[in-house]
């Protein structure tokens, strides 16, 4: 049976919890006094439980970047590796497909050995400085970067990026890089590189870009034009429905997790610009030229460094390549380099061709360039 | 005026030196005595000078080939260095072109590292032991050995060694080797390459050889059958007009003077034959295995050895080559070699190709083979 209520007039039926007596007024204003409390209590509790959390939050924010600082020293390469050539060299191919593979065989031995950055540098005056070749036949210079970046490109991205060119005529012959940030659709990789799409945003969202996954589209934490390449760290809580992810620099898979992410290519009118337009504020800080009629490589001995660059020549070598640049004075190429070095003593063949060069330089570098990590990784 | 002559009878025309009296007769037999001790004395001196002109002779030589023993010890290489690959690698190139010019790309590699036998063998279990192929889609061996041949042989003389051959088709595409045996008309070379003529020769007298000089050809110091190719030292004192020299074997360039004189090539039935059919008696006393699955070649000291081995998988990797051999039941290849190497640790493409690696291992390679053999030398 239901307590018997107490009878009520019209007016408390607006104001249902008016209190008909006194005692019943006191009753009420100490149960109010006491909800009231415990709402306050409740709210601190509530409040500081948040506080708390959001404190917990942050520690485990400022550990995983401590984590990830802790790692990039572990895990992170500090220093890059670029490598010059002429474009030149293309043009003494036997045939067009060989030309379009010459460019390929640099473009793989520039991976193979984790290089940074490719400078394609003009030996025949003939490049102006609107990156424009003057002479026709001396197209080697812009034949070289173009097939150089779009073997680059990770496969996905490439027909977002490139036009059709005559230059890539035979790119489908040439040998993929193979490199990790060509990553299949399947690969789970902290860092991905994608393209931003052209897609309508909502004000305060970011874009959209393909990222080459199955389920395409990654959204980024800013706006970004349509068509730019982008390198993109992705979301850890990405549930599978909406993925997420932030834009970081492309140096960033390096720095942070000595990931090779490939290399940038750079147009240098002559063998000085090679010097001059270094895209690092600190310049090379360790430049290496090459020839056979430098000192035997087996005694080179490599300092610590941040920005190595190797020099190589073309048919008729760095003194035909300083010979015609119009800004240096020497003829002597050694004196352009901290180190002049022959890394094949003792050659089987008269002439070693630049492509070969590259590989046998390159590898011969290798744990020179890694003893000296080592050392300052130390430091 | 002429001095009276005396009187002869006519007996004197016949026997014109006869006396006609006792006193003269006594005067010619005194003469003739005389005459007959200078003609003894004369010889003997003849004699003796001609005995110690030998003498003289004999010591000269002595001391040339004592002076030649000890510049061998100095100038000679006394080891010799093999590479062995799959020929299936051609059999994946993208095109013909490009099937030819992998061919050179691993004859140039082996000439710059004076390589001095390539070992090309089959992984496709196609080649039968009369050296065909019995699957035609697999003739990557045959063409490989074709074109290494080719291109090793003098360009003087591959017209008369060479026929017209379909794999041959572009080898006018490849660089040339450009190796000291591949010498110009001009140079002056203790020894040349040189192919016999065919030619009517006198009983005792040497053949003739095209080795490639303006006034054509040399004469041997041997009878030889017409088109085989022979290693020929020069004779010093070849006036210009009559040449001469002296078969020698191919290897006694490198033995006597340390010149490097070109590769043989061997075909291998799988890859079990690349170490049985050794042509050297001792065998390969060093054998090297390459994977990116080796140990680091950074760590990797080489021991004084006579016959090195290097070996290199194709595509699938030397497992695969493994696999396939009918007579070696081991499924790890690293228990063929006396060292399995990594040559490229932290390489930035996930895969290095067979002619790329044969560059990288051999330039890392190269000062640890140069130190093994000087401590050999100091021996
Ligand atoms: C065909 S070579 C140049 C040959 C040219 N005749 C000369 O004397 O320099 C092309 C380039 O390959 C590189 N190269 C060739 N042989 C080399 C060696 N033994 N050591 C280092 N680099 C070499 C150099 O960069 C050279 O400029
Ligand atoms: C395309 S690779 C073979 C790749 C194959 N997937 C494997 O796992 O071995 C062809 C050959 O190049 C050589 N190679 C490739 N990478 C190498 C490395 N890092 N060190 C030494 N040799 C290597 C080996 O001889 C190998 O068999």
């Amino acid at each position: 049976m239901e307590p018997k209520q107490k009878k009520l007039k019209i007016e408390d039926y607006k104001k249902p919890d008016l209190p008909s007596t006194h005692k019943e007024l006191l009753d009420l204003y100490k149960q109010r006094r006491a909800e009231k409390q415990k709402h306050k209590e409740e709210k601190l509790i509530q409040q500081w439980e948040q506080e708390k959390k959001q404190r917990e939050e942050e520690i485990a924010k400022a550990k995983e970047e401590e984590d990830e600082e802790e790692k990039s020293k572990l895990l992170g390469r500090h220093y890059t590796v670029s490598i010059a050539l002429p474009g030149s060299i293309l043009d003494n191919a036997q045939s067009r497909e060989l030309r379009s593979y010459l460019a390929g065989q640099i473009a793989r031995a520039a991976v193979v050995f984790n290089v940074d950055e490719i400078v394609v540098f003009d030996e025949t005056n003939a490049l102006s400085s609107d990156g424009t070749i003057e002479d026709a036949k001396k197209q080697g210079c812009l034949q070289l970067k173009l097939i150089l970046e779009y073997l680059e490109c990770p496969q996905y991205l490439r027909k977002g990026l490139f036009k059709r060119h005559e230059f890539l005529q035979y790119a489908g012959l040439l040998n993929p890089l193979d490199s990790p940030h060509h990553m299949r659709a399947t690969d789970d990789m902290p860092y991905r590189e994608g393209v931003v799409l052209k897609k309508p945003l909502r004000p305060n969202q970011g874009s959209f870009a393909d990222v080459g996954l199955l389920k395409k589209e990654v959204q980024l934490d800013k706006q970004i034009e349509p068509h730019v390449r982008v390198t993109v760290k992705m979301d850890k809580n990405a549930d599978g429905k909406k993925r997420k992810g932030k834009v970081v620099a492309p140096s960033t898979p390096r720095k942070k997790l000595g990931l090779y992410w490939g290399y940038t290519v750079r147009l240098a009118a002559n063998l000085g610009e090679v010097f001059t337009q270094c895209p690092y504020d600190e310049g090379y800080d360790l430049t290496v030229g090459t020839s056979e009629r430098g000192e035997s490589i087996d005694s080179l001995e490599i300092p610590t460094f941040k920005h190595a660059l190797v020099v190589f020549g073309g048919v008729q070598g760095l003194e035909a390549s300083l010979e015609v640049d119009p800004n240096l004075d020497e003829d002597d190429p050694s004196l352009l380099f901290h180190h002049y070095v022959n890394s094949c003593p003792d050659q089987g063949s008269r002439t070693i061709r630049t492509e070969e060069a590259v590989l046998i330089t390159m590898s011969a570098l290798r744990p020179k360039i890694l003893e000296a990590a080592k050392i300052a990784n130390q430091q």
